[in-house]
Order: structure tokens, then sequence, then C-alpha cells
């Protein structure tokens, strides 16, 4: 099946942190490719994939960046359907410089920006998306939900079993 | 036809910014509805809001808050699919804080945070969203983009024909 | 004895810097519970704990959270009586995006905000809550103080002794 | 009646912002003394101020200041109730400078924080405080959050009614 | 002659900034174009106006963008030789965000920015690139200097006679 | 009687603020010049104004500048005596650009930092320097000082007698 | 010989910071006292020191402090001479916190602030106030800044003989 | 062959970062000339540096310094061709402080500034400039853009062919 979602980031040193977003569509069953190209480094093919991304059947691209990342805008100035930009964290920063640069677009071009470092939720966000026409993968998010929450559950019950020094002891 | 968008914002104050999101959706021809409800002076009515918003019809919630905003992501907790975050801009910190109150959310709770009263890219997300699964839809987006388009170009002739200084005076 | 404080957190992550306000609570002889709700990802249960607290026989919330921080606020939204906000430092942004998430509520929905992981703060400001109208808690909490007090004196008196230079090497 | 709330602030140009929080108190029917006291530039009479606020019966102190606002924190740090800090919103750093200055305390002397120009909140927060004790008082609060919460619903139903495009010309 | 330098910004809302880089241009004679080009909202037309900028004689591109800035490091990505970025002023965030997004670009790609609103700056630092290799250039921009010293030495002198109170009085 | 304290601007747009610390210095009857050199747009003679400082009988320099606000620093990089400097509010970033250039001097070059646009305090500041070997202006600072708290005082007693509601419609 | 000098800080933990104002002093041979005084938690003893610290015979008092720091502006509200204030690096905000604490004081009350964990220049600035009055002293510090610069030459020279990949592997 | 760059920095302990401008002067096939003056420390010689660089023969200096970096602004007043700054990255503010120090030059005496720590950029950014009359070296730098683009090309293809979980260990 042709993928749905494109995972798309600067460079190979925002991998770690992109790849929470594959982990979550692989658990939500959805079809993604996942690369890296620098809309600085190489503007060319960066211009080719996001020219192409609709034909190739892409409904939603994540794009990670940092500093003054400009990958998610200019993906959104060319893509026509949504695309969810992930500031990554910067050393002297913290990431704001990357969340300034991805979430204050101009008025037409709008970029879905989630958390500095939180591909994960790009990830749910573009299933979410996806969902929208799909009701299956819906019942499927909102199992992936239950999961979180009897997560939680979980931890509060061992809490209040333990007790708190106890918990932190066992952490 | 039934609202496939919601629209929902914390105070009337909000809603100058918030009702660029309307206009926009008008424009592509989107239902949507559009009201006030405080998640903080009534929580009850908002979780209403937010348990019925499925039921309803509504695939994507834009929602709008300033300051300590917790309005959309407490409806992203409950609703599940897109919730797209407006933060209004604020008297003493420009913003900032609504910002970092829909944008830093925890894993598992997405919010598609857009610029800082960027109302009208929240009509447009929700669009584009919707146009994953409606390429007639996407069709009218993409006209809208050809619009703004033109305009600059438009402008940019006006400039070349004009020089800066006449144009300045113009605007 | 009823608990009359209940400290609650979002996430178990928040456990360690939390457990100061238990620690303070104890040495003061207030009952409290203590406990792990996400108000995202369990908001139904959330919605439970924060409606029958009053019932439970609660005067004081103390709320932590990190990042978009929504539970102080959200809990100060359901129980009447007053919510502490705990900031909890988040590693991108130092803490300031919890902060102003708890700090920066609407007029009508006060949390007491303490400082970023300033826990223990919250903690004794439960207790002053409470020794409003408890004048022997009141006299526990002066101690309290006193000790904090006399433990500043004696390492002032040290640093007098030994001079810094060997203070510092004694640390 | 003794007053059982007292609101300082350190310059009479406070006083616009540091009346909301008497307002409040005063359709709470809670008596309270009113006064600007500059811990900086009369650093004596502050010091009486807040070394006999107990025997004087103020149960909680509302301390307003802009800047490097040091007036909350040393109220603190001599009465031993609850002190609130109301940080004044400044012209250059837009009260952010206020808002650390009060919030930041360091442990065992806490400092209830609440929103840049949040005076308000502030009152209605020592409102609450007093109320742990006070079951009519508890009731009157309640009765001022419905007031809050059928403003907002009338306002939601007049948008219902008018259509955005109405409202926002009759504002 | 053909124009050495490229002004280029993404609105004619920056034109008014912009024009101030024209203005030093022209009084150090230097050529240039001025256009408005949104790599936002025509990123083909971006792309065509970058890459055959070389061949139409540029030396450098003055580039100015506000919010979510990617013209000038988009500029900087395709064009060979020095782009100078402005970050325009935003009213949310005073020009913070246009800031970072321009000058925190990777290692690569460099974008020589000036201040927040500093396009007469930008101007004559294109100036200067070119004056490294034209000695007539570089004592017109010399000139140019001593005017400006001369400017605030008359003023310094008009402050001697005067006094600052008459001095005050006559601005 | 030779000026004691050179005041030192880099703009006279600066002088508005500036004039404040000579309003001061007149007051305590502290000779003083007051004049504008730029650091940047005419390092020679503000070298000779930095290094003939001592000799011409200056005890203190007083600097103001706003941005990238080196006047200060490089004041205190050349005169052996105190430089005090003053950051001046800047419209983009609220001036905490001048106070990060001025205050954040590496180790060996102080400079006495005082608040945003705080040029009185730098007059002040001055004054209580030179007081610390001229016992008589000690006093007179005493009075000055003394004065500022029965200004308050007189506040303070004018709103206990009035109200807040009448003195606000007073102010 | 009586102490000029008065160091003081609120916590032990800010000692090493700290120690570097004393040792800057004993280079100088300038006789201080350096001691643990918390303006929260001891406000009583604080005040003794405070006001009897002009009859010690200081002519400068150094304070550093944390967050919210308040000892430097609290210090200069009853200390009639100058008072130096260092803000000491916060583990969340990097020390803007303390910072604005201590730089954004009232008209009336300046602190001369120094940078961040300035303690050097704040032991190097007080010798300078020192200095107005002292001409030996005066000399001693024109030796240690003359120190300063021969350091700097000297790295200055290794460099240019070793060539600065050498350079770095010596570091 | 005479250096055409001079690089040059507050302190040795900048020399780590600054290096990398040298590196790829290197790479460039460019002269330059490395060296440690700091402008605090001594003026004199910093003086004489800028002041003789015209006729050493640079045509551009590089400048590096951190927190209140006063050497690229201070340079570019005296050196007449372009200066291009480094904020160096500072332990309590990220750099934001050098930044700023930076960037925020007043009209008239532009420093052309990269990212924080963005040294590698500098010594590209002096490369660009000199290739606007050089067309040899122009060449060599679209090689080097080339080789950055066939740098992430092939960790792209790599990509592709382990997937991300295999790279990622790869890593």
């Amino acid at each position: 099946m042709a993928a749905k979602v494109g995972i798309v980031m600067g460079s190979d040193s925002d991998l770690e942190i992109m790849s929470k977003a594959a982990d979550v569509l692989d658990v939500l069953q959805i079809e993604y490719d996942i690369t890296v190209i620098s809309a600085h480094r190489m503007p060319d093919i960066f211009y080719d994939y996001a020219k192409t991304a609709e034909e190739k059947g892409y409904k939603v691209i994540i794009a990670g960046a940092g500093g003054a990342a400009h990958l998610p805008g200019m993906t959104a100035a060319i893509f026509p359907m949504p695309v969810i930009g992930v500031p990554i964290m910067t050393k002297s920063l913290g990431g704001v410089d990357s969340l300034y640069s991805i979430v204050q677009m101009p008025g037409g071009i709008p970029v879905a920006t989630v958390a500095i470092n939180g591909a994960l939720n790009a990830g749910l966000l573009a299933a979410k998306i996806l969902a929208t026409s799909d009701p299956e993968l819906l019942e499927r998010i909102k199992s992936y939900a239950l999961g979180l929450k009897e997560n939680v559950l979980a931890k509060s019950e061992k809490l209040d079993e333990m007790g708190y020094k106890e918990y932190l002891k066992s952490m």
C-alpha cells in the first residue's frame, strides 16, 4: 500500500527524535516514508520532494527541523495538504528558535506545529487527520488513547498502594 | 448540511481574531459552528461540548484562547480528531504565554498550533485536513492559494512600475 | 482523620519534585492524599477527582504539571477552594512554559502559583492557608520558620569561624 | 468588624490595578484595609506593617509590585499566614520582571502568585483562603462563580442568535 | 548599468522598512533592483528569482521578512554569494521570532543578519561587501561614515552650547 | 568647581531619559558634564573622552545606550574608576538587548548597571559613590531619601482618608 | 583596620560564586567582611545588618542572591551608600530571574548590578568605588588591569607562535 | 600572500568555536590571520588592530565574542569593510546576550551576524564576500556546497536502504 504520510527532516541528527513519529504510525498501522532532505543544502531535491508529494499519495507531511527551521514552512508553501512541524530542541536556545521559525507562519500557509521535540504527537496528529475520513483508524486511535489512560491509571494505583516514598525508590 | 468544523473560544473578546477562521471557511464553502465556551468558567458545559462534538459530526475543532490557554489542550484531551489551537496575543507577554500553553502538550494529546493570532491559518488548516479526503475541496484550496499568489504578484508588478517611492506614497 | 490537602500531578515523572510538598505536610502534621491523575489522558477521572474533592474534605489542592500545564487551572475551574500550582521544570524551556501555563489564569479562576519546581513552598503555602483558622498549626509553622532561620544562622556562624576558604573546602 | 485582608502596594501608580482586588472583596463581603507602603522607600514602616499584621487580625495579605518587586516576598518573610503577590505590568519588560521577582521565592517563604495585573484573582484567592473555614463565604464564592458562568452563557447565546458578524458589530 | 544588489521582501507591508536599504544604496551610487516575492505564496517564482540572480549580475541580495521568516535563508540556499537578512519587527513578539528565523542558520548556509528593522544597515553592509573590490566605493562609504560622525558632533556641540534643558525643549 | 561626574550617551535621542541623571545630580549639588558621543560613529573622539576623563577630574562616568549598547562597557575598558550603565528601552525588544549588552561584562571590566531607562538611579548611584568619601553629600542623600519616603507617606495618608475610589478619581 | 566592604549572600550555596569577590578584594588589599544572611529567613537579623552597616564603617556592600533575589534591593533600601548586586545563576531560568529581581529597581533605590555570577566584577567595582578617594588603591587597580591585559597578550603571542591547531591541543 | 581575512576573538576560551572559521577558510584556500585581542582588557591594542586592518590588506574581519560582546561592533566602528560577528554561547543565557550585543547595532555600523556559535558560517560568509570579485573562489564555494549536498544525499540513501531503526543503531 502506498504511504499516506511523509516524514522528512533536515539532518540525520534529528532522526532519533523524529523516529518517534514513525513509531506511533507503526502502532496505528499507517504507511509512511521517512527521509532526510535539507531544504537549505539541496533546495532542488527538496522542491521535487514537495511538488511530487501529492502524486505519490501523501495526505500529510511531518517535517522536523531545528534552529532557523524552514523545512516545515517551505513544505507547506508547496504541498497543498496538511504539514505538521516538529521544532527540534537546540543547544543554545532550547528550541525556542525552532519553535518560532515553524509556528509564526504568515496568513495563507499554515503549519500545524507541535511541542519542541514533540515528534510522537506529530505522528499521532497525522493519524487523527487521516481518521477524519477513516472510521477504523479512528477506533485504533481511541484504543491507543485508552492505553495511555490505563498506563497512568496503573501507575496511580501503584502509587496508592505503595505510598510515594516506596514508589520513588522503585523508579 | 451538518457543520464539520467547530470554532470555539473562551471569551467573546477573542471573537474579532477568531472570526478570521470563520471567514476563510466561508470562502472555502465549509460548514462550521462558532461558539463561546469557557473551559474555566463553565467546565461542565465545556465537557459536554467536547464529548458530543464527534456525534454532532465535527471532524476538526478550532480552539482559540489567551494567557494560560487551556481550551485547545483540554478539547484535545476529549475529542478524538484534530484540534487546532490559536494562541491569542496578550497585552503583557505578547502571546508567548498563550503559545506555550497551547503548543507544549505532553505526548499523546497533540494540538495543531498555529501562529499567535493566526486564526486565518487555523481555518485554512482545518480545510486542508478535510481536503485529505475531499478532492473538490482540495481544488478550492488550490484556487485560494493561487489567489494569494496573484495578489502578491500584482503588488510586485505595481512596485516594478511605480518604483518604491511612489508605491510607498500610494499605500 | 480525613485528608485536608490533595496533592495531584499529571505524571509520575513529577513525583520526585512533588514529594517535597508531602514531606513538609508530614513535618507540619497535616493529612494529605497524593495521587497521579492526567487531565489530558483521563479527563473523566480528573473531573470526578475535582468535583468530589470538596465532599472528600479537601480544603486545598496542590497540583503540579509541566509544559502546557493545564492540571492546576482546570482543577481551579471546578474545585471552589484554593488551588496551588507547581510549575515543573522542562528540559527545553526551563519551565517557563509550565509557569506561564499555570500563572496567567483569566479573571475568576485564580491559581496560587509558586516557583518552578517549588513543591516545598506549595506544601508550606497549603499549611499557611489552613493555619488561617488553626492557631495550633500556625504555631507549628512558626517553629518551622524558626528552624529555617536557625539553620542559616548556624551556617553563618560557621562561616565566621572558619573563613570562607575553609568553609568552601568543607562543603 | 476587623479587616481580615490587607491589600498593600508599593506605589499609588499601582492603585488602579490593585483596586480590583478590593472590588471583589466588597462583592464577597470581606473586610479589608488598603494602603500604600514602599518596602524600598520606607523599610521601617514596612517592617512595622508586616510585623503587626497578625495582631491586627489579618489572615491574608495581598501585595502588588512591579519591576524588581520585593514587597510580596518581604511581606511573606515576616507575616506567617498566606501572602498573595500581584506582579504589575511594566512598560519595558511587560511584567515578566515583576513576575520572576515575585514567584521565584526560595524554599520556606512561599508567595501565592497570580497573573500579571491579576488583582481581581488575588482578591478572589484571598476569599477562597478564608472560605476554607467559612462555609457561608464559600457559598457566596460559588454564587460569584455562577455569575461568571452565566455571563459567558448569555454571550454565547447572543452569539448563536446574532451570528458572529452581527455580534462583532454590536461590540 | 546592471544592478549589483537585489532587494527582496515577502510582503509590501515590509516596504516602508526595506526602502531604507534602497535609500542608502542610492546615496552610495549603487544600482539595485527592489521587488516583492513571497517564498511561501509563490515558491516557484521565488526559486526562479534566486536561481537567476547570479546571471542577472547580482553580487549581494538583501532579503527582509517577519515572523517565521524563511526568505533570507532560502535565498541563501540557492544564491551562492552573500545574502543579508533583515528581521522585520512583529506586533506580538517584537521581531525576536523574525530574528531567530533568520540568524540561526545551520552550518553551510550563512545569512548575514542585521538588527531588527535594520534595513539601512543592510544596505550599507551590501555596499561594504562590494567595496572589498571597489576602492572608489570604499571612499564613498568613508565619506558617508564621516557624515554620520559630523552629524553627531554637531549635536554634541549644540548640546554643549545650549545645555540639556534648552536642548530638550528644542527637540 | 570641576565636574566629578561625566554623563555621556550615544545619541541625542537618549537625552530625554538621560537628563534625569542630571536632574538628580543638580538636586544633590554635584557638578557634572553632559555630552553626546557615539562610540560607534566617532570612536577616536570617544577614546579621547574616555582616556582624558581621569585627568579632567571625573570620578564616575554615567553612560547610557540602547540596542547593542557598547558605550558603557567600552568606557569601563578605558576609564579606571566606576562606570554606571543605563540600558535605554528599545522599541522592538523593550530594552532587554540594551540590558544584556551592558550588564553581561566579562571579568575585569565591571559596569554598574541600573534598570532599563533607570537614569535617575544612575545619578543617585553616582552620588552614593562620591558620598563614600564625602559625609556632607551623604547627608544630602539621606535627606533626599527622606523626601521620597515622605512623598509616599503623604500619598498613603491621603489614600486612608479618601478611600481608594475617591483617590482613583483624583489621580 | 575596619572592613570597608561587606559581602553578604542569602545562602551558603552562593558562597562558591561570591568568594570571587573576596578573592579580588584580597588581591587589592581591601578589608572586607563576608557573611550569610537571608533577608527572607531572618528578616530581623538582616535589618540589623543593613542598619548598622554604616556605623561598622562599610562604604560598599556587595550582595548576591538568586531567583526572587531581594537581598541586594532591600539592602539598598536601608544602607545609604552603594550596594552592588550579584545575580546568581539559577537552574531553571539561567539567572534571568535573579537579574531582573536585582536590576529593575524603582527610582530612588539604585542597585549597581553586575553580570550573572559576576562576583569578581562586584569585588572590582567595590574597589573602584573606594578608589574614587584613594589614589593608591587606584594605582593597584591599574596594575591589576595591566595584569589582565598582559595575560591576554601572552596568550595572543602564544597563539601566533603555535598556530591555532597546536594551541587548541595544548589547552 | 597577504591575509585577506582577520579572525579575532576576545578570549582564548572562544578559540575552539572560532577555529571552525579558520578551518573552512583553509578548505577554500583563503589566507587569514587569527588572533586573540580583548577590546575590554586592551583597548589600545584593539584600536591599533582595527585601524591598521585595512592597510594590512584585510577585506573582511570575523570577530567572535560572548556575553556583553562588543568586539564585533567596535571593530565595525573602525574598519570600513565588512565585519562578521559570531555570538558565542554563554552558560547562563545560552548566548542570547551575545546575540543581542552583536546584532542590534545602530544605523550606520552594520555587523553581519551569524548564528550562536556559528563560526563555520562566518568563515563561509567571508569567502562569499570575497567571491563577489573572485570567480575562481566562487567556483570553489559552489563545490563546497555541492559536497554538503552530497553528504546529506548519502545519508538519505543510507536511511532508505537501512530503515530508520537500523540507521539509528549505526549512529
